[in-house]
């Protein structure tokens, strides 16, 4: 299906999620037109509020190369005109191990611009221990 | 942290999320309090519109039994007064294989009431093959 025959909210959130991924991948600085004064980033926990805070974790990453796969992207409409994106996927940061993420993004429209009002990221470490090895809680 | 010193948004999504899951568990046809008519659920790709169609569809999943843990839970507020939980966890539905999954809530105040406008699940079915093995998708 291509975007023209898309629901709105499926080309609005997926044409967003190509473009975070490509830009996060080649240049991170680059991210920042995507998010606004009021945007909410919670990287692994760590929370960032606003544009600045949020371009300056990005950027400072402990990585040099990243490459991402999206396994999963699902987009809904929500009651306030705002696009819900869930992306599942994998990543290889540097010669790290391959591991999985999830990513949820709110987008608005401001101004004729979608933007970021939240983010959230999580590494899948769940499936992990120390070597390697997957670990589960539930019995 | 007990939740009179939460951030109200962190309160409200935990306690959603506890109730979720704890009804989830025990009896899904409950869950119906939790959406509106205009909620939108996106289960595995298949989507979902309004309470009847997405209570008909939790209630007809393929299991007798299933378990739940959470890894993490995340919340944020949103510019139009919502909260946003993303939760990374594993399931255990019937003897089938432990899988970790995501989900993503999108939580609004109507009459009082905080109630479910946007719901997103998804397996995290790249870590599996067939046979149980990982398989990965970056190189």
């Amino acid at each position: 299906m291509d975007s023209q025959t898309k629901a709105p909210w499926e080309a609005i959130g997926s044409c967003f999620v190509d473009h975070y991924y490509r830009h996060f991948e080649t240049d991170r600085s680059f991210l920042q037109s995507l998010y606004i004064d009021s945007s909410c980033l919670t990287w692994e926990g760590e929370k960032c509020h606003g544009k600045k805070a949020i371009i300056d974790k990005l950027t400072s990453l402990p990585f040099k190369k990243i490459k991402h796969c999206i396994t999963t992207q699902d987009h809904q409409p929500t009651p306030d005109s705002c696009v819900l994106s869930m992306v599942v996927g994998q990543l290889k940061a540097d010669e790290d191990l391959i591991l999985g993420f999830h990513q949820s993004f709110l987008l608005k429209c401001m101004n004729n611009s979608w933007v970021c009002m939240n983010d959230v990221f999580r590494l899948a470490l769940h499936n992990f221990d120390g070597q390697g090895q997957q670990q589960h809680c539930v019995n």
